[in-house]
Parts: structure tokens; C-alpha cells; sequence
């Protein structure tokens, strides 16, 4: 019964379906981006001192905000491959760059191709229920006053609070070009991403802490669960790196000279976080480590404990064995206390053993 | 027995003809590659408006392609020293990319010799039925209006959905030159490897799940399988980044400079490709981990089990030795319960102990 | 008992708190800290013959500094929000780097923002109670005849005898400029990192010490303990070896030339800290697998031992059943020396055993 | 005996010899080079169309060849100091050259000096026997119109084949000047590698064979000592591949522009056998690993069916036991088939557990 | 006693006095060195025709060398504060480079500061008494026509050799600057790496010959000293490889052109040591394996066939059981032979089931 029990409790921890979402990266050949159920297309319009803010039910009646002496955000939240490719071609964004927007599980990077400056990254929420990363791609085309962002689905983003700093007249954001507002979106999606490492540590803590005081049976299963959701946050976090990186020693004129000391400060946190990865990578090892190496202290000592018992039982059985015997002369067997001398005897044995077991240590323990 | 079926299990699993194949690459000295017996070449004649395409059966009669002012792309499947080298010699091949395209196991690469910008690298396929992943060495030569693609075998390659987009008039294909046309081929065959990593992605998964549920006994032999494959891929992935990055910074005037973003495109693709590798082959250490883990569990777990009935049944061998002593006096022997006390004791005893194992938490699974 | 007795001796050695304050690093989202309550500004106001030494208790009152012709050093210990922000207003500090002076957990590095050199790194201290490694952030902010320094906590810091040797007229410290201070912050910082190091140091010793001894039984929890101690200093100390390298290399107007030695000595000697992190986890590795290796041998050792014991009783047990036989005929029973011919025999085969097993060099111990 | 027996396999097997000549490496202190016995100096004296072939008995006889209009190649098989220092004389070889080819385990470079250009690295052979790659140091000084080769020993080089094309008049070979010359003698070399790993590679295969079918009990020291020679050839290729592209990039006035592509291709092989050590050296991890896990299960599977076998008698010990008291009043002992239900019961029980411990799957084969 | 008496052996083995002067390396903070209560200063003063050799007591005594029109050596063994910064005071180094002079640990590192090329190294030395390498602070200061050496201690160094041949008139190093000079002794002390390193080779020999012969018990404990010396021989070889490339890469004026060349051959060496270092690190991990691998298998072997008697004798107990049973109907009780047929049957069962075990092959030795 107890292994199966433990594999029983095995079995669904193990989570070979979130395996399959890890390795089922496809970015070109079947495009299996499903089109959206829902999309929401949500404008803003402004400068320094005026601002629009509207959604609009079809793409094309943002297309006349091109042109307009504004700065214009365009977020579509929910693709649909018709949309993208008219608003592509309306915007002047290369079919590559389309094809990016269309694609999954796309690596984090920068291009500028024909006077667009486009980011590609994913947005990461820590999923509590399932404790694990999940990750809404989100790509960013930058052109001469104008910036549009494609995310894949409508329920969610990490823009509330800069959408809220935009409705506010007069500040450096408002009054900047439409770089800052790049460098704004990056700088929310990089600051949302403490928010899951945080998540992620508490997770590492609780485990480390079940592991310490030893009352849980799945702690196997559960580090290999958080060392997948590593991978994931590595090849999630460490592209962006190189893409900010990218950013900064860019010479793109879409890019004013005074952002860069924005950007600069969007790597500064890239890095850490990448730091931070590293850490925990660390850390799941030394965790790993300490948990298989107390298991098998654990075990050891059963064992130990075991074989001491039985073979302190063993002298006993050969007295008795010996007193046992059909000789027709034992010595003691016919006097009256020979039984007691018998059982005295299985009784000092095994603790002169015990005394010498003790003498060499071998009942302190090894942790 | 049971030791002896598991050899039998193990000794086809492990496989060494695979290892053979994988080791024995020697690109220079013994050219082992037999000529091919069957030899495709099929042409591409075309310009924006205007599409040839035909096969022939000799290779001089594509000779005449060379100087016409259309793209011409020549196919060769099926390599015979004589013809690549009569092809070479006419279309100003130098003789050491002749012997690059007929060596075997040769690294990918890009160079460029006397006007010919020459890649050479890999085509992957996956064979479901071996599990393994097999390679086809593909070389480009790429000449001012013409493209010489020389494949190994004539039975498969992976450019069928590129033929029939050549087949559509002006196209963006059937506009460019031949650099464009380059980049196609490299774009089809790095698209071709994500094939190649979602069927490895999915044995890996099962591999999973097989070692979740603990029901198959071939695992180690798997894993040690599947880590050949992976040296497979890695040997056949990374080279081709360096080449593509060679391209994208080669100042060849073979290269236009509007091709660059498409070449750029592929370079995204095969810095994924490559991260995937990695990260399948952080799966399988970990994978080999769980799996070492798992079956020492559980060895422990039988060990335990084993040792505790043994211990437990001790006690009981010492009371029927102790009572079949032959002493004159023995206590409780002429009473009418007393073989029954002397069993209740057999059985009291190994409860008592199982009741402090379990206080002492030894039942506990430590998965 | 034994097996929970080790299991409270670890619950408390797991420092599971420290794990928390390792992970929860959160440079941005939600600035928790707490505004200080205690907060001491002191000013050094100097050239190579005159100085003031004073001290004031609002921000504003350091205003009046700024434009003299002298040195001024103002030296902010805990941080308050309002004052650090009135007086980057003052001063000309981006509010970027406000920004960065207010986080917590943020990476060392050095930025130039609009005339302003900005340094942030770590002070380190040893806690020699729980022999942890703790951390002040101090952020510099060296401008054209000032520096403003920022620390987090007014009670301690590493710079009496910087402010010692300050006090003397016409040394080489009261006749440079501000960049000459600078340097000599990031000297005293980085010297006390050995300080700690050496406490470290000792630490491991000590471990050392008692793995050799085999005295402890708490090393196992040391160890895991000690290794994130690694992680911290490694967190700290290898971002600075870039910072100070930026700083040599940095061209910034705000650096004298003749300065430049002055800092590659500092780099010389974080640097060398940088590898004295690197041999000391080698060397905690090392112990782990030293500590490892020998609990294995020591435990191996007691099995074998135990085994041998229950090994050597068994042909008693044999002996005493077969002359413990119902029988009519039964060789030796009925002869007067039957008895003690077994019992010798129970005596000889062990002791012809344990011979054996010596020859074989089985009591030879393998460490 | 057992113990004893495999350490006497092992003794002869560990190859301690082996390891003295790996670590033995002393380039400079004590020059141990003895002085060849056997000295062989074979010319080519060579341009286009003519040829002199030549051996000469005395250094000083080739002297002449120095400043003839031919291209001159002299390969010194067998070093003696006196020759080398009276040739680097005569032909401007910088004693600090003369130095590097007199010495011993020298790591392979190139270098230029007072218009030479000099390269030093090692042939390689596979001694079958021993299967271990033996090294030939050999050094070659290309100067203006001559190129001097210098050998170990005289007994065996890999230039066979280059002699055989030399002999042909007007080949590219021929045409060339003294830099192809070079280009060819270490493609030789290099190319020759690939021997050696393709050897080692069919060792490596036997080896997993072996292990895979179980049936060497020498495989752990077989591991060990490919392990070495993995050192050996690590130490030797991966230098040579830096060697070449300095070539490459060398600027120097011997190496015409012509040349480079070349180089070029013997870089490419470079490359890969680097590769090739790389991929070896996994594939030697791998199996150490499989061979460490499976010896470890086969001891498992022996040690979980001795335990089951011993656990199993114990009840009817037990048993035995029981029905053995000297009880006045034992159940069954008078009935007529009691000793049977006994003996029975002793069977059962066994066999009742037998099934509980099979539905638990503990003779399910884990490998 | 075996378990007590190993740890006997073991304690003052593991070395932990040697982790202490390993681990204890401050450079600045407590200057602990002691002043030299020896001192030697000695002067080689020369050109190519002239030389003076003599020794003076007081350090301004060797003032008036510094302006003459020859080369002088001034070798300062045993330091002390004051002389130091005396010499240091008249011969123009800075008071960073007295500072480094006088301090202690300091990394290997070659700086230029006002005028002075300043070298500062170890040399290292092997001690055959306790095994270790011991290391020797140098310091080089290079001006225009003097370079002053200064050495921890006056009882050794490593330049008799380079005394002698500068006592010989007209050679190369009596006619080069002092930049020649200063090649020498890098040359010297580089050179004498490799005495220490061949010291260390021979122990790393002998420690796997006793590993092979398994003939020592201390073999853990001397694996883990011999990595300890590992980490002091990294720690110094390797920052001197960056130090010579630095001065190779320098343009100091104090260096000449055509000294290059041979500090391109102190390089050689150092990245020649530098791979030996790493080739003896591969070296102790194989070794550690080995030896690990084969105390397991030991004890395997041990503990095998100690379950194979014990299980042998449980057949033989439960018969002797069985007809030990007190029913008044026992089969064969009764009969002449009755007590033979049982103990053969106690001997055939153990022989049947050892040739089962001889079938499966569990008495193959697997090394
Ligand atoms: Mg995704
Ligand atoms: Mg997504
Ligand atoms: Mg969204
Ligand atoms: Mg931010
Ligand atoms: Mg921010
Ligand atoms: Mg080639
Ligand atoms: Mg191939
Ligand atoms: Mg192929
Ligand atoms: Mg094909
Ligand atoms: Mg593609
Ligand atoms: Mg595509
Ligand atoms: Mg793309
Ligand atoms: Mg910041
Ligand atoms: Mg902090
Ligand atoms: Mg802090
Ligand atoms: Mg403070
Ligand atoms: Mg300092
Ligand atoms: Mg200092
Ligand atoms: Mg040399
Ligand atoms: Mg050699
Ligand atoms: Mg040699
Ligand atoms: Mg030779
Ligand atoms: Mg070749
Ligand atoms: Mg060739
Ligand atoms: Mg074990
Ligand atoms: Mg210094
Ligand atoms: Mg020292
Ligand atoms: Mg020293
Ligand atoms: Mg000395
Ligand atoms: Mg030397
Ligand atoms: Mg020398």
C-alpha cells in the first residue's frame, strides 16, 4: 500500500501537461494562434494639453489618427489576423513584423524595419492556482507619432496605472513623444515582473520551510514543478535583456538622445531580474540537494535503528537455541535457577552491545 | 531471473549503431560517400512574369542558364562527384566548396570564394519509428542570377510549399533575385527544425509521464537514448546561428542590402531553435534526476518494508526459542494459558514496536 | 526519538526568514520603505586649509553649499522620501535617480544623468549572531564641487576614518576635488567588504573544524545555511567589479584624470574580493562533499559492522535447530561431551568466519 | 577471494604510467629532450615545373637552398641541439624559435618573428595497442621562399600523401609558393586527426557495448583511462584551432591574400573535431553515468530478492518456534495431522506475502 | 574501535590550518605583515662591458644609482615600512604602489603610474614536507635605467641562474634595458611554476596509485587537501596570464619594441600553466570519482555477500525448526536416518540456491 499510495500522490503532481505547454513552441509553422473571440481596440490621442480617449469597434476608423499632430496610442487587445495585416498595411508595418505579431511563442526582441521600431516581449502573470507563470505576448510597434501595441487577449494587461498618469495634462509623459511612451509600456511590463518573481520566492520559502520541518510528501514532485517554471522565466526574462540592451545602443531617429537615460533605467531592472532568476536557480538547487539529502539521513537511520534491534535479538535466539538442544547432559538445565541464568543472560548481552554501540557513536546523529 | 530478463530488456534499448552514426564523422580523409544511384536535377527559370521549370537528365544541359538574365534556381538531388564537379567548373565553383558539398558530416558554415557565397548545413527530419533524428546536408551555392542547391538523396527534401509559391507570378519571390530566393531555402529549413523539436518535445513528454506513473522499466535506456538525440541537434542547430549571423553581417554584393531583414527573420528563428535545445536538455537532466530519484525511493521504501517485518517477527523467534529451552523449571510451562500468554506475548511485542515506528514517523512516505 | 530528536535540532537551523529577506527583492513596484525615523545630515565643507564640520537638522539648511567654492560633502543618513526629493531639486539630481536613492534592493551601478555621477552600491556589515551578511544601500551622487551621499540607516557606517583623515589640513584628501572624495567612499566600502569576508572566513574554518571532527551534528544545516550567505555576497560584490570598471573607463568631465589611479586601485581590489567569493564557494563545496562523503562512510561502516554480527550468530542458530530436533537418533546426544562439542562448534565456525572476512580485508576502513 | 580478485583486475588497468606522462609536462626548466639518435633531412626543392628531391647527410648541405629562386622545403625527422641552432642561424630563425622546436610539451601557437612564421603543434597517432594518442611535436618556419619542418622523431609523420603530389609537375601545389606549402603540410596534420578520433570513437562504442550488455567487469578503469586520453586531446586540438585563425588573420607579409581561403578550410575541420572532443567528452559522461546507475540497480535488484527470500523464512521460524515450547498444553501438537497444518501454515503465509508484495510492484524491473 | 580509530586518522589530515592562511587574505584593512627583521639589498649595476655587483646596508646607499648612465638592479629581500617608502620617495613611486608593495595577498597585476611599470607576482615554491605551495609576494617597479625588485623574505628566491649569466659580459641581457631585465625575471618565476606544478604531479600520481592499489585510508582526506592546493595555484597562475598579456599589449615607453617578442614567450608558458592547472582539476575530479566509486562497489561487494551467508543459514534454521516442533506425529522422527535426510536437506537447499545465484550472475564482480 504506501507506494502505491505515494505514486498515487504522485502521479497528478507531476504535471507532464504543463511540460507540454513548456516544449510547444512553434513560432512560424502552424500558425496555431486561434483568432480572438473578443477585441477591444482603446485609443489614446493627446498632447501636453488635449487628450482623446475612445475605442472604436472596427480598425479601421483609428487610421486617420496617423497623421494628426498627436500622439497616438493604439491598443489592441485580441488578434484577429485581418486586423493586424490592415492595420499593418495602413501603418506601413512590414508583413515580417505582422507575421511576428500573428506568431506564438515568439523570442523577445527588437527590429526596426522601414522607419518602425518593434518590440516583442511577454507580459508575465503568476497564475496562484496552478503556481505558475503565465505569459500574454505583447508586441509594440513605434513609428513617427504614432505607437500601436498588440496584446493576445483582452482580459488583462499591466497598463492601469499608466493609463491613469495619461490622463493627467501637463506632465513630463503627456508632454513627451510618443519614445517615452515606448520606454512607459516597457518600464510596466519590467516592474510587473518583480511582481511574479515575488510570487515565485514566496513559493520557493514555502517550500524550503516544508522541506525543514519534513511534513510534506511531495516535495519531489513539487521542486521539479518550480524548476520548470524556472525555464520559463528564463527564457522569458534574459532575451529582454539584450532587447533593452538593443534599445539603448539603437540609432533609431524614432528615438530622441534625452529617453535613453529611460531605457537605462528599464535595464537596470532587466538585469537585476535576471539576476534574481539566477538566485532562485541556486537556490532550487541547494533546496534540492538538501531535501534528498535529508531523506536519505532519514532512511539511514531507519535502517540503522532496524538492524541494531534485530541484531541485538540475535544472541537471544542462540541461547535459546543452545538451551533448546536434545543433549541428555546441559549444563544448567537441571537446576532450579538455570532458567533465570538462561533469560539473564539474553537480557546482559544485548545491553553490553548496546553499551559498546553507544561508546562508538553510534547513536548520534548525522544531519 | 528477474536481473537477467531486465539485461535482455536493456541490451536492444541501448542503442550503439546510433552511437556509431553519431561518432563517426569524418569530413575529409576517407570520403565514404557512395555515389548516389539515383540523381534529380530540376531547374527554376524565372522572373517576375516568366516561369520555366523543368527537369533534365544530364548536367550540362542547365550550363546554358547561367548567363540568361532570369533567377535560375537548380536543384540537384543526388550526389555524383563527376557532376558536381563538371557544374562547379562551369559555374565558377572553387574546388574546395566542390569538396565541401561532397564530404560527409561536414559543419555548417558560410563563405564566400571568388564570387560564389556558399552555406552549407543540415536538413532535419524525424523518424517516428526510430525515434531518432536523421540528417540530410544540404549546400548553396549562390551566384550572381543563380542558385545550385546539391541535396544527398533525391527522395525528400523540404521546399515543396516554396516551389508552388514560385509557381505564383510576381510575387515578392518571383520579383526579388536570387539572395532573396536564398533566403527562402535557409527560411523553409530552419522552419523545418521546430518540426524536428515538437516531435522530440512530445517523446520527452511522454518520457515524462512514463516516469510519473513509474510503469515502464526501459526509462534509463530511453533517457540515455534521448540524450543522444539531443547531441544530434546541438551539433546541427548552433553552427547554423553562426552562419546566419555571417550573412546578416557579410558585405557580399551578392547580398542586397534590402534583403537583410528577412535574413534577420531567420536569424529570430534559429536563436529560438536553439534555446529550445537547451532548455529540452535542462529537461532531461532533470528528467534523469527524477527519475534516479523515484527509483531509489522506492528501493528505499522496499528495503524499509522488508527489514521492518524481519525485525518485527525477532522478537517472536526469541519467545519460541526461550520456551523450548530444556530447563527442569520453566515458568508458565505446566499452567494451562500458558502457551497462549507466550503467543499473545509474540504478537503484543511486534505491535508495540510497529505502534513507536510509526510514532517515530517511518511509515511516513518521503517522496 | 533520535530521528525527531535531529529533526527539532533542524527545523530552527533551516533559516527559512533569511530566505525570505534574500528573495524579497522588489527594486520598484511597492517602495516599502519606511520613511526613517531618525535622519542625521552632516556636512564637511572644506578646502586644502579651511573646514567646517556641522551638522543641520533640515535639508534646506545645506542648501547655501551648493555654489561656494569649496568642497562640500553632505552626508544624508536615513532616508526620507520628501528630503531626498527636495534636495535632488536643489541640486539638479534626476529624478530617475531619486527614484533609484529611494528603492531598495537595488543593483550596484554607476549612471551619469545631466551632470550629476551617481553611484549606488551596498555597504556590507557581519552579523556576528547570526552570522549573516547584512547590507546598507548607499547611493553617491558626485556633482561639480559636492557630493551627496545617501545611506539608509543612521546608526552605522564604514567612513570615521575617512572623516579622521578629513580633519587634516593640506593632505592630498583636502587639496583634490570631489572626485578624489568619491573615490575614497568607494575605497572604505570596498575594504570593509573584507572585514566581512574574513568573518566568513573564519566561519568556514570552523565548519571545517567540525565536519573533520565529525563533532556537529548541525552541519548539514550550516552548510545550507553558509551557501546563501554566497549568494548574498556574490549579489553585492560582483556588480561593483563593473561599476568601478565604468567609472575607469568613464570619460565623464566630472573625473579628473590624475584621479584615475586611484580608482584602478579600488579595482584591484574588488577584483581580488570578486575571487575570493569564487574559492569560497569552491570551498564550500568542497566541505559538502567532504561531510557527505564521510556520513556515507561512517554509516556504511555500522552496517557493515551490524551485518557482520548478525552474519557471524547465524550457524549458532543453525547448531542449536539441529540438535534442538525431535529425533529418535541424533548423533552426539546422548554422549557426555555431546553438548560442548556444539557449543565449540558455535564458536569456531564464527570465529573461522570472522578470519575470512579478515583476509579479505573487510575490516580494513576506507576513508 | 571476490574483493581481492577485481582489485587484482584493476591494479594493471589503472594506468598510472599513463597519468605520468600526461602531467609530466615541463616546457622550459629541464630540457629532457634527448638528442635524436637517428637524424633524418629530406628536401624538395621545387617550382613549377622542375624538381630536385634530395636527402642530405649534414645540416650545412642544405644551406644552399636558402636563396635560390625555388621553393624549398626541408623536413628534419630526429632533433639534435647542435642542428637545430646551426640551421636557425644560417636561415634567421630567432633563437627564442630555436628555443620553442627544442623543447618539449610545448603548447601548439604560431608566431611571427624577424620575418618568420613559425607554427608549433602536435601530430597525433592512435597506438592500438594501448589505445592512447600518442603526440609528435612538430614545428614549422616558413620564411621567404623556404619552409623548414622539424620532427620528433624520424620513424613516422602523416606527409606521405602531400610527397606523392609534390611529385606531380605544374598542380596548384606545385605553382604555388612556400605559404600553400605550409596550408597543405597542416591540413595533413589536421586532417590526420580525425583518424585518431575515429578510432577513439570506435573505442567509446565497444566500451558502451560492453556496458550495455554488462559483461566487462573492468569498465569503471576503462572510463577512467578514456577519460584521459579525452585530457590528451583536448590539450592538443583545441589550441590549434586559435593557431589557424591567428593565421587567418595574420597580416603578415608570407602569406599571400590567395592563401587565406585555404587556411580558411582547414579551419572548418578544426572546428569540428574541436566539436567532435566536445560531443566525446559528453558521450564519456553519459556513460559513466549509465554504468555507475546500472551496477547500482543490479546491486538493488540482488540486494531486494535476498531480503525478500530471508524475510520469508522468517515465519516459519516463527512457527517453528511455537510448536517448539515446552508448554504442558500446546493446540494441535496431539491431533494426527497438526505437525501438517504447522508445515502448511509455514508455506502460506510465505505465500500470502509473496502476493501482497507482488501487487505492490516490488518485482517490477526498475532500470 | 574501526569507526573511533578512522577518525583518528583523519583529523589532523584534513588540514584545517592550511584553509586558514588560504582563506585569510586581507590587502589592506590590518597591514599584518611584520617588518622583516632580515633584510638584504643588493645592486647589480652594469652595461654590456662594465658591471658592479655589491651589497649595500642602508637603503639611501643605492640612491646615486638611479642617475647613471647604466642599468641597475636593486633586489630589496625582507621589507620594512620605512625603507620601502624611503626608496619609493627618491626613485618616484607613487605611494599606491608603496601601498601594494607593503601589503599582503595582493592579486597578481602590472599597472604604470607616473614614469614606473609597476609587475606584481608570486613566486611559488613547493613544500615536499606538507605537500602545499607555498608563495612569495614580489614586487617589480621598472623606471628609465633601474628596476627595483622587492621580495617578502631574504632566505630564497628564484634567480641564481639569472645572477650567474648576468655576470657574463656581452651577452644579450648585459646589452638590453632594463625592460630585458624585467622580462628575465618574469621569465624565471614563470619557469619555476612549472617545478611546483610537476611536484604537484607527482603527488596526484601517487595518490592514484594508492587509489588503484586501494591500499591507503587516507585517500579522502588527501584528494581534499590536493584540491585546496589546486585553488592557491589558480588563484596565482592565472592572474599573471593577464598580467603579461597586459604588458605585451602596452605601450609604455619603458618597454622597447623589440623586447616583445620575448615577453610573447613568457606568455606561452603562463597560458601553458594555466591549462596544466586545469588538465590537474579534471584530474582530482576523476580521481574523487574513482576512488568514491570504488568504496561503494567495495562495501557493495562486502554487504552482498554478507546478506548471501545470512540468507543461506535461514533455510537450515527453519528445518532445524520444523523438526524441532513438539507433535506427538512428526514424519521421519521415528525412522534410523530420519535426522540425516534433514541435514542434507539443510545442505542442499543453501547449495541449490547458491547455484541459482551463480546463474544469475550475482557473483560477477562488477568494477
Ligand atoms: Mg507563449
Ligand atoms: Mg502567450
Ligand atoms: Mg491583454
Ligand atoms: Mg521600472
Ligand atoms: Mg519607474
Ligand atoms: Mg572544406
Ligand atoms: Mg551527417
Ligand atoms: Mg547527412
Ligand atoms: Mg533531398
Ligand atoms: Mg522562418
Ligand atoms: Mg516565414
Ligand atoms: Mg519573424
Ligand atoms: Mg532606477
Ligand atoms: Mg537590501
Ligand atoms: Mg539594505
Ligand atoms: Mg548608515
Ligand atoms: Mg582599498
Ligand atoms: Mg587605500
Ligand atoms: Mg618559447
Ligand atoms: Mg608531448
Ligand atoms: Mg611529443
Ligand atoms: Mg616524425
Ligand atoms: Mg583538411
Ligand atoms: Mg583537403
Ligand atoms: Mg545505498
Ligand atoms: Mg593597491
Ligand atoms: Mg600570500
Ligand atoms: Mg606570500
Ligand atoms: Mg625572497
Ligand atoms: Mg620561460
Ligand atoms: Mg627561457
Amino acid at each position: 500500500m504506501p507506494v502505491n499510495k505515494y505514486l498515487n500522490l504522485i502521479r497528478p503532481l507531476i504535471n507532464t501537461k504543463r511540460t507540454k505547454e513548456i516544449l510547444l513552441v512553434n513560432p512560424t509553422i502552424i500558425p496555431v494562434r486561434q483568432e480572438a473571440e473578443k477585441t477591444v481596440i482603446s485609443i489614446f490621442d493627446y498632447n501636453g494639453t488635449e487628450l482623446k480617449e475612445f475605442a472604436v469597434q472596427h480598425i479601421v476608423d483609428c487610421f486617420e489618427c496617423k497623421d494628426n499632430n498627436h500622439i497616438t496610442w493604439i491598443n489592441i487587445e485580441g488578434l484577429r489576423k485581418q486586423d493586424v495585416e490592415s492595420i499593418g498595411q495602413h501603418f506601413g508595418i512590414h508583413y515580417l513584423l505582422v507575421e511576428d505579431i500573428l506568431s506564438i511563442g515568439q523570442r523577445p526582441k527588437v527590429d526596426e524595419i522601414d522607419g518602425i521600431l518593434f518590440c516583442l516581449l511577454n507580459m508575465l502573470y503568476f497564475n496562484e492556482e496552478t503556481s505558475s507563470v503565465e505569459t500574454e505576448q505583447i508586441s509594440i510597434a513605434l513609428g513617427k507619432g504614432f505607437l500601436i501595441s498588440f496584446q493576445e487577449d483582452a482580459d488583462r494587461d499591466v497598463f492601469d496605472t499608466l493609463r491613469a498618469r495619461l490622463r493627467v495634462a501637463n506632465t513630463k509623459l503627456r508632454q513627451s513623444g510618443a519614445d517615452y511612451l515606448c520606454y512607459s509600456l516597457l518600464d510596466m511590463i519590467v516592474d510587473h515582473y518583480y511582481l511574479v518573481l515575488e510570487k515565485l520566492g514566496e513559493r520557493i520559502e514555502l517550500l524550503e520551510e516544508d522541506i525543514a520541518r519534513f511534513n510534506d510528501s511531495r516535495s519531489l514532485a513539487r521542486i521539479n514543478n518550480m524548476r520548470k517554471e524556472m525555464i520559463v522565466l528564463k527564457r522569458n526574462v534574459a532575451p529582454v535583456r539584450d532587447m533593452v540592451s538593443n534599445i539603448i545602443r539603437s540609432e533609431s531617429e524614432l528615438l530622441q538622445e534625452s529617453t535613453t537615460k529611460y531605457f537605462k533605467d528599464v535595464y537596470d531592472h532587466i538585469m537585476q531580474a535576471n539576476e534574481l532568476v539566477e538566485s532562485y536557480r541556486d537556490m532550487m538547487t541547494s533546496l534540492q540537494d538538501l531535501y534528498l539529502n535529508k531523506v536519505n539521513l532519514k532512511m539511514n537511520e531507519v535502517m540503522k535503528v532496524l538492524a541494531i534491534v534485530t541484531c541485538l535479538l540475535a544472541p537471544a535466539t542462540v541461547i535459546g537455541g543452545i538451551f533448546g538442544m536434545n543433549f541428555d547432559i546441559i549444563p544448567l538445565t537441571h537446576q532450579r535457577k538455570g532458567f533465570y541464568i538462561a533469560v539473564i543472560l539474553m537480557i546482559i548481552i544485548p545491553i553490553g552491545m548496546l553499551v559498546m554501540f553507544k561508546k562508538r557513536g553510534w547513536f548520534k546523529q548525522s544531519v
